[in-house]
């Protein structure tokens, strides 16, 4: 039952966020754009499941603020992901030609497009974060900023991105530390800076902020290894390798088996729940979302 | 004698700046991130002519702000130009093996890395001007942010680099309009911000930025057309088609040739010169920097 009602709450929250990015998106849109930019960035923002905008607005929905005054980071939080998204996908990079279901940026409008839209998705999210509509403070403002770029360059998600790469063929002699630690900058840094940017925007600090930031980073490795089982499941349904087997990519499953992965999302649920026990009811969504993470990789 | 002068206080400035830049790249920087990747961001850094955070500091001295409280925002410039020029060299866009006289970051380092260092570069700008080391107030701050990411995007230097690379193969059907909104929108755009950034960091404000927003985009454009002219005499001193002809690129000189090119330079000139005549005597090195650039055509 609780599983359905936070199904609900993301697809009407998902909504409101298509919504938002549209309009973002739109404004300041001047004649001098090129169409095609401007269609390769809708295209890349379309879709998918918006966990991270939606941990922002659910710890910021813990500190009692309304969706309404989180909408923006939220959009911009989406942006900056679509905008991964299309540096994973890149022949020079993952080489992925499909992406949620349809042609990646890159085989719809070639690589140049698709670098510049990813850099100008990456570049829209700083604007809006920038934008007094976001939060009325801009010391604020320059936080959300000054994280966000952290997270996202050489020991973050960039960095992440890079050591992942550099990991392909070597998957039997990368141990498991080496492959927490490409997640960790991969995909967690932004799915906790998602908990963290919701909460301080509605005014959370002190030890609230440092459960919540342990909390996403939790859920981040969780997500990140429920893919990789996702990955080996498929596999093993098709009965040929996965993407990441094709490559040799470190993965959890790759070093220390499926069910040892498993044990590791379950483990990384607990250290999740226990952080934020101490909103007690009011964590009740972010709960939900944990057990979410956890059911992905069945 | 006052272009010896303007060039000894570039090359005086660049000094500063490189070693500037050394300190921002190594502070932050973590056991996390992949030695590669920070030894691409700094061979990106290196070289180059300096010339746009050298316009930041010298609009920021006409109101009589000292260099050592403009560096960091000039730092966060030159970074963000570097970023850029990554992009512009990858095999997807200009294909450009050299750039400054080396190997371009992707013959060096891999395209993956590259676009990954650019990524870092164009971040850490963001990072750099996000600091209270860069102005105490964090409005500033954010206005600073919201005009590069705005000056960036879509409808500035990845939308113009967009242009640039659909024009390709089509410099006799390109007429001068269009050419000038590329250049408008690809070059002059972060010229234009340095200057405007520069003097706001000083505290200049209305009919003062105004001037130096035109004066930005006169001398912007200039510059852009001596690349153009210095591509072609190169190429004509060679006895072999420049870069910009080999690709068929839409230029100044292909679209009106190199007589009219240089009048369209002396043209700009004028009017970058007489945007700074409310400065008298204080804007004697803008004045100067006009002259450097007019010269660069011969």
């Amino acid at each position: 039952m609780k599983q359905m009602d936070v199904k609900q709450s993301l697809s009407s929250f998902s909504e409101a966020l298509n919504l938002r990015i549209s309009e973002l998106l739109a404004a300041n849109d001047d004649a001098r754009s090129p169409p095609q930019l401007v269609d390769a960035m809708r295209y890349a923002v379309r879709g998918g499941k918006r966990f991270r905008p939606f941990l922002a607005a659910e710890c910021a929905n813990l500190f009692g603020l309304p969706l309404s005054s989180c909408l923006d980071l939220a959009c911009a939080i989406e942006c900056f992901h679509c905008h991964s998204l299309i540096y994973d996908d890149l022949p020079a990079m993952d080489d992925d030609p499909t992406r949620r279901g349809l042609p990646a940026v890159h085989v719809v409008f070639g690589e140049a497009t698709a670098i510049l839209a990813a850099s100008c998705l990456s570049l829209i999210a700083f604007e809006i974060i920038a934008e007094p509509t976001t939060h009325h403070d801009p010391q604020l403002r320059t936080w959300l900023i000054t994280e966000l770029a952290a997270i996202a360059g050489r020991s973050g998600m960039a960095g992440g991105q890079l050591l992942d790469l550099m990991s392909e063929g070597r998957s039997r002699k990368t141990n498991l530390a080496r492959v927490e630690r490409i997640h960790s900058m991969k995909t967690a840094s932004l799915i906790r800076y998602a908990c963290l940017a919701g909460a301080k925007l509605a005014g959370a600090c002190g030890q609230d902020l440092t459960a919540l930031a342990q909390y996403g980073n939790a859920i981040g490795l969780a997500f990140q290894i429920a893919d990789d089982l996702l990955d080996a499941n498929a596999s093993e349904e098709a009965c040929r390798p996965g993407q990441d087997t094709l490559r040799g990519k470190a993965t959890y499953v790759s070093v220390v088996g499926t069910h040892a992965a498993r044990m590791m999302i379950e483990k990384l649920a607990d250290t999740a729940l226990s952080t934020i026990a101490r909103f007690g009811r009011r964590g009740s969504t972010l709960a939900d979302i944990v057990q979410l993470v956890v059911q992905r990789s069945y």
